[in-house]
C-alpha cells in the first residue's frame, strides 16, 4: 500500500552544539518521507513558495517522492529556526516564517484519494481536517500534532482524533492533552478521546504505544554523537508507517516490527543535521542496525 | 553465592499524592535485601538505634535477613522524611536526621569476611571503603552513591571507584558524577573512573549498562498506579546482584537476565509504601511479570 503524508516542507536553520546550519530542507512532511520512502511509495501533500530551491524539489523526485499534490503558491516558504542546548532533547525555537502556510489549502489529486494509509503529520489541525474529508476510505489514519495546536486549537484537535485510528504524540503533548503525569494514565485517556492506537514517543528513552488489546513499552537505540534531532520524531512516524502500509496487516507482530523501524530510523537521523544521515540511507542500514538494537535489549 | 550488604537501615516518613506514611521500615541496605533475599542468602551489615522497634527486627528476621553485623548503638536511627509531587519521578527531602550513622564504622563478622558478592549500597563512602578493607577477596564489588556524596566527597568517591566492579548510578547522579550529559558518553567516562561496568538507573525509563564488551538497554515495567518510589533503585540492585550472586557467572546472558530481575523487581516496589509490596513478594511473583514485560518489548 501506498502512503499520503500531509505536513510541512521547510527551510530549517538549526544551531547545535555541534555546529549550525542554515536554510536546509526539513519539516515535517519531508522528514516523514524521508524514512517512509524505504518501505513504500510516499505521496507528498504540502505547500512551498515561490523562493524554493529547484534543487530541494529535483532531491525529493530522485528520492521516488510523489509530489504531485505539493502545490507552488504566492509568498515565501515556511520558515524555521531553533536551537538545540547541550541536552539536545528539546529544541529551543528562535523563529517561525509561517509564509505560504498561512493561506494554505491541502489539494489531492484524484489518483491519491482512493490511498489507504494516510499519515496527518503537524500542521494546523483544520488543514489535517480537511485533508481527511478529502481522502474516499481511508484505511488507516495516524496523526501527529504538537503542543502550540494542543493550547490553541484544542476542541478541533478533539474532533479530528475521533477520526483517526493512532494518535502520535512526544511525552510532552502526551501528558499537555491528557492532563495525566504517569504516560499509561496518559495514553488509556487518550484512548478515550477516539484513537484505537496511542503512541507516545520518548526521545532518548525510546516509545510506549498502547491500545485496549496490548501495551508495548522500547528502549531507544542509544546514540553517543547527537548532532541534531529536528525531525526524529517525523522519521520515527515514516518507518513506523512505511513498515505498516507495507506489510498491510495490524498484527500485534506487525506493529512490533514497526515500531522497532521507527526507531531504528530516528537513531540515523539525529546523528547529522537535516536530513544528512537519511538521506542516503538503505533498508540494508536500517536491518543491520535493527539486528544490534536487538541484541542490547531483553 | 551469599551477598553481603553495607548500606542503612532507616525509619522513612513519606508524603505521596495517594497517602502518607510515618517511621516505615527502610533504608538503602533494606530494599536492597528485600528483593536480593529472592535469590540468595542476604548478609546486613548496618546501625540502627536504641529506638529501633523490636517488630521490624523479628520482620527482617522472617524474611531471612542474616542480621549479626546490625550494630545497635546509643542514639536514634537514622530518619529520612521526603515528599513526591504529582510526577513521583523525584522526591523533595524534608528532613534528614543522621543519629547513629553519625559514629557508624561497619563491623563483619569473622565468617562474613569471605563472601565473595559485596554490594556497598548508599552511604558515606569512607563507610564503604572501610567496609572493602574487611572483605578477604571479594570477587564481586557493586556501589551505589547519592548526589550529596558526589558533590561533598567526590575524591574519596574517585578512590573507591578505582576498587569496584560495578558503579550503580541514576542517571542524574551519572551526569553529575561524569559532566557529560548524554548517557552514553557519561557511562563511557565513568568506565574511565575504574568500574569495568556502568549500570544506570533511568526511573520510570528503564536502565542501561556499558562495559567494554557490551551496551544494554532495557525499558522500564509501564506501572500506572505507582504509590511510594523510596527504595526501587536499592530493590532493583537487590534483585540483579542476587540473580548473579545465584548464578555466580559474569557472561553477557546472565547479566541481560539480572537486569530483567532488577526492572521486574523494582515495579513492584513502587507499587506500595515502603516494603508494602516487596515483603511479601515471592520467585513465582517475579517469574510472572518477567513473563509479562518480555511479552511488551522488542
Amino acid at each position: 500500500m501506498s502512503i499520503l503524508v500531509l505536513g510541512t516542507v521547510a527551510l530549517d536553520t538549526v544551531k547545535a552544539p555541534s555546529g549550525a546550519r542554515k536554510d536546509m530542507l526539513g519539516g515535517s512532511a519531508v522528514h516523514f518521507s524521508m524514512s517512509a520512502r524505504l518501505f513504500t511509495e510516499v505521496n507528498l501533500v504540502a505547500v512551498i513558495g515561490r523562493d524554493f530551491p529547484q534543487k530541494h524539489i529535483d532531491f525529493l523526485e530522485k528520492k521516488g517522492i510523489i509530489l504531485s499534490s505539493l502545490i507552488k503558491s504566492e509568498g515565501k516558504t515556511f520558515k524555521w529556526a531553533g536551537e538545540y542546548k547541550d541536552d539536545l532533547n528539546s529544541a529551543l525555537t528562535l523563529n517561525t516564517e509561517l509564509g505560504v502556510l498561512l493561506d494554505f489549502l491541502p489539494k489531492v489529486r484524484e489518483e491519491q484519494r482512493r490511498i489507504k494509509c494516510v499519515f496527518l503529520a503537524n500542521i494546523d489541525p483544520d488543514l489535517q481536517d480537511h485533508l481527511l474529508t478529502r481522502m474516499r476510505s481511508p484505511g488507516l489514519i495516524a496523526l501527529d500534532s504538537m503542543n502550540y495546536w494542543i493550547k490553541h486549537k484544542r476542541e478541533a484537535l478533539l474532533r479530528l482524533l475521533k477520526k483517526v485510528d493512532i494518535y502520535v504524540a512526544n511525552d510532552r503533548e502526551a501528558r499537555e492533552l491528557s492532563g495525566e503525569t504517569n504516560l499509561i494514565k496518559a495514553a488509556k485517556r487518550l484512548r478515550r478521546f477516539g484513537p484505537k492506537m496511542i503512541l507516545i514517543k520518548k526521545g532518548e528513552h525510546g516509545a510506549l504505544m498502547y491500545s485496549d488489546k496490548f501495551l508495548f513499552s522500547f528502549p531507544a537505540c542509544p546514540i553517543e554523537k547527537v548532532i541534531d534531532p529536528t525531525g526524529a520524531g517525523d522519521t520515527f512516524a515514516g518507518a513506523f508507517m512505511g513498515y505498516l502500509a507495507k506489510a498491510g496487516r495490524l498484527e500485534e507482530k506487525t506493529i512490533k516490527k514497526a515500531l522497532a523501524y521507527g526507531i531504528v530510523a530516528a537513531s540515523f537521523n539525529i546523528e547529522g543535521f537535516g536530513l544528512d544521515r537519511t538521506s542516503c540511507l538503505t533498508r540494508h542500514d536500517l536491518e543491520n542496525r535493527l539486528v544490534q538494537f536487538r541484541s542490547l535489549t531483553l
